[in-house]
């Protein structure tokens, strides 16, 4: 197969951008300084680099028809949503064109009787959630990002909290209009809730980060909306305890929607970035769950159930949120974790390795002891039920060269563990840029090489979202 | 990208013979006359042809050799588990090496924390249900062919009677190893419950009918066991009175387990073929509905509500098993429906498209025209809760040529049907052999190449099972 490896790409010219400015009017093709310094980066992957030209679309036509002209003329191309990804998949590292996405935010139908929703790549997540709920539907995908684009969410198969009792955005995809790196079009899938006809590409796509396809329709799956939650905040002694309490759960057959571990920095942290008071902060180790169902009752015994093992393994108190408030108080914080811990440094990188369930204490425990040993802030937090967790390393005063130097030992070892823990690089986040040396550490070549055949095999000249995943 | 039409494949000759014994002894390697004509077809894909060799495989090794052989010699490989497919995706048609994984039927590994079952790809579907309900947990899929192989099962991404509320075969793999074309061997995923780690292969192995790679583990994802179940058969004064209910059901938010259609022909070929009574016969169509949860309470008030909606829209009665002994009889006479009509008949094809929910009746209603229009007997039943129907056109005593051509016919108005309502060619039995031209027609050439060329990045020398799917 061909190299993908060392492409001189176009560069943009006053021809390619006349072009641009032909089929979207002046108005939406952005170039140089006219292009705003957020579009260079996203939330975290510590690399940065602005397109040549930025263009706002509206419609499929218009993504099809800039990247047919980019496909011939050899143009790389990046497309974008929010802009809210960890691991620089969205950053154009070598120029070029980005689709910028969020204005094609319309929910387009509501499908009661097929239970689908179908949608733009540019509708926000939390646009999502209030939608289908006024229709007393439910989509269960919930990452805390709520700022995050449905697109975005689909290219990374994002997972969220409550991935423990209803999977992730690959589950809830039922259909997808994709604009290919050649610029024709395909659906695939749509309302059906079966499917062997071929080649799964829509599950391809999920997960692709904006390297096979650009995503500019989807149909997704709802369920009906549970009638009642509660969550249980319970504190520990200690992380450990905390953490292996959760095989426990999972094997007593009464299955939370979420189970979210914390601990107490972490929740000193949202206190003060936030500047509101978490229900309870004396305890080190917190587990985060929340039960859904159709009534009070159905949900009773199972909560019952879980609050007892928690007791019978060491939990110091069961504190009980029924109340819509009392939810918003501490989900409401577990929601700004990331921001919060952020704001107490100066810069940081997270690794978001995802263990069997039964490993999470393990890993944990780790990552405290390369806290001491590496001499370097270490902060974690995550789905405890679903063996994804969220652990960043912190920068603080440490100058760059050093920092570089402990961040890159840190995370060494830490995917090293993973390994060994039967884990994988990332849970949720994806691989992007910033990830990539730890997923072909950990795949061999083999894997790799077959990876590298299906990008050419939808992208042959590898001018959509270059330098991703797996080159 | 190569083409992957008219290739020359070497033919066996006595060193790849010798080659083959000498890795897995004479006893596992059969030629010519000594393999069984049952393995030069499935049961109903319409084709037979052969194989030069089949050899009994019992390890990943042993069949990673056999393919690093294949590769380097071109010669033509297909896996095979019991044959149980519908479109002809196992048979040789282009001679070549078959591979029969039936023995590698060991169960590795249940895994009460992480909730997974390891096992290899000759385990039968029934022993896994029976294996893992002895701990007290479940694996959803419930195909009606309870002796496919998982490995068949993954295969296709076998759905079956649960898929309404649990989803199908892709939806409970957690990880695969899978022995390439090339003779390499891979993992992907593993216990792991969410995944972002570059592109999904594991899906694309999944459905892709083994041209893919070669499925030599699978790690699957099981629930705990509902402790209740029951079945409602509900009898209706026709077909379109009782589907046209379904999407009804649906919306009330109380989603079945299962929610299938059948009709009067069938039962009575069914009591015919088990030489058993169903519990009613005397109506013209009737639904199957499951409903299961954690205690009879939990599920009463969901069927109480279902009841009244399906007597609301006209059903005659509401008939309840709430024993094992009155549910056996109505889902074995289920299980029995394919075998069933097949013994009424001479010979038979099977159309098992998918359409949106909401379709179904039409689609039936319009079985039937077709039914009158060319004077053939069109039996169908299915999944009327997801959409997934089969309908079987029955040769009875037609001559060799009418039957090619009315079949033919039929065929290409329900499928031109199923597009039409936003359907798919294949909900549950896959592509194979047999519904190769329908596919092509419906997804058009930009669709299919694309296949194409996936099939060509991990299979460059088109030896796995070729001419299958996309070819």
């Amino acid at each position: 197969m061909e190299c993908l490896c060392n492409k001189e790409y176009k560069k943009l010219d006053k021809k390619d951008i006349d072009f641009l400015i032909d089929i979207l009017g002046e108005d939406r093709v952005y170039t140089g300084e006219n292009i705003n310094e957020d579009f260079s980066h996203d939330e975290l992957g510590g690399i940065s680099k602005m397109p040549e030209a930025m263009v706002e679309v509206l419609n499929t036509e218009e993504v099809s028809k800039v990247m047919t002209y980019a496909y011939e003329n050899n143009i790389p191309v990046v497309a974008r949503g929010s802009g809210t990804g960890l691991v620089g998949a969205s950053v154009p590292i070598h120029g070029g064109i980005m689709i910028n996405l969020t204005n094609m935010n319309n929910i387009l139908e509501i499908d009661e009787e097929n239970l689908t929703l179908t949608l733009e790549p540019g509708v926000l997540l939390m646009e999502i959630g209030k939608y289908v709920e006024e229709h007393d539907l439910f989509y269960p995908p919930d990452p805390g990002e709520k700022s995050a684009t449905i697109g975005g969410n689909i290219n990374t198969n994002a997972g969220g909290m409550r991935a423990v009792k209803y999977g992730v955005t690959r589950d809830y995809i039922r259909g997808l209009e994709v604009v290919l790196p050649t610029g024709k079009v395909i659906e695939v899938g749509g309302k059906i809730v079966k499917n062997s006809s071929g080649y799964s590409i829509k599950d391809l796509i999920c997960g692709s980060e904006g390297t096979l396809g650009i995503v500019t329709k989807a149909v997704l799956r709802l369920l009906p909306l549970p009638k009642k939650a509660i969550s249980l905040l319970i504190p520990f002694p200690n992380l450990e305890t905390a953490i292996n309490t959760v095989p426990k759960i999972i094997k007593s057959k009464s299955i939370p929607t979420a189970i979210e571990f914390m601990q107490r920095e972490v929740i000193l942290a949202a206190e003060e970035f936030l500047g509101k008071k978490f229900p309870d902060n004396s305890s080190d180790a917190y587990l985060l769950l929340t039960f859904d169902g159709n009534s009070t009752a159905d949900i009773e015994k199972d909560y019952e159930k879980v609050a007892n093992i928690c007791l019978e393994e060491g939990a110091l108190d069961v504190y009980i949120s029924d109340t819509d408030e009392r939810k918003e108080a501490v989900w409401s914080a577990r929601g700004a974790f990331l921001e919060a811990v952020k704001a107490t440094t100066t810069e940081m990188d997270e690794c978001d390795v995802v263990v069997p369930r039964n490993k999470v204490a393990e890993f944990v425990k780790y990552t405290d002891e390369l806290q001491k040993k590496f001499d370097v802030r270490i902060r974690s937090f995550g789905h405890a039920g679903d063996g994804n967790l969220h652990v960043y390393v912190l920068r603080d005063d440490l100058a760059k060269e050093e920092w570089e130097k402990k961040l890159s030992d840190v995370f060494e070892c830490m995917y090293k563990k993973s390994r060994e823990l039967n884990g994988l690089v990332s849970g949720e986040h994806g691989i992007g840029f910033a990830k990539k040396s730890y997923m072909f550490e950990q795949y061999g070549d083999d894997y790799i090489e077959l990876m590298k055949n299906i990008k050419l095999a939808f992208d042959p000249k590898n001018i959509l979202n270059p330098g991703k995943v797996c080159e």
